[in-house]
């Protein structure tokens, strides 16, 4: 047996970060494209769009920026506002998993 | 905004008991009954009934007891070892709110 845990902020009653969509910017911030870090994820290019969009609405924030064409070929990058919120996500969400897997190891261990 | 979580422990990458699951076992002993406890939680019959032996078949141990007519009209009650799972659960999973409000504090209450 094994602890399983999901953590996500809500305004509102809707999500506007979890670990899925934070490992989705990351994913941008480390490929600097939607569709790769969306095939990363393993959901379609629209759907991480949609995902995204729907954050930015909520928290009222640019999250990514997206070049298109040039001598680069265009590609998508975090704004310093979405790196922020990655950054205070992992921070809020860091020791999680220790403090799980200890209680659980204390509680269960002998099952 | 507010932080949210959910905890849940697997076997074999299945679910067998999480905070949902528990409610249902915690309102099956106070209600003395399934279908009291299933209305409780807002599902059918059906659907706890399902969920409680999903859990028995996982966890290979038989969670609750059902009486049926009898002079006090039947009635539903947990197992010893439901009862056993049931305090493990909620003893692993104390504290978990505080944690994850105090980093929610921490990180994101200035925004």
């Amino acid at each position: 047996m094994e602890p399983k845990t999901n953590i996500w902020i809500e305004k509102d009653d809707k999500v506007v970060l979890s670990l899925w969509r934070v490992r989705l910017l990351e994913a941008i911030a480390e490929t600097g494209s939607i569709s790769a870090a969306a095939s990363k994820m393993g959901v379609s290019y629209r759907r991480a769009w949609e995902k995204i969009q729907e954050c930015e609405a909520r928290l009222a924030v640019k999250l990514v920026d997206t070049q298109t064409g040039g001598s680069g070929g265009g590609g998508s990058s975090l704004t310093p506002e979405a790196v922020a919120y990655v950054d205070r996500f992992r921070k809020f969400t860091a020791g999680l998993d220790e403090f799980v897997s200890e209680r659980f190891e204390k509680y269960f261990s002998d099952i």
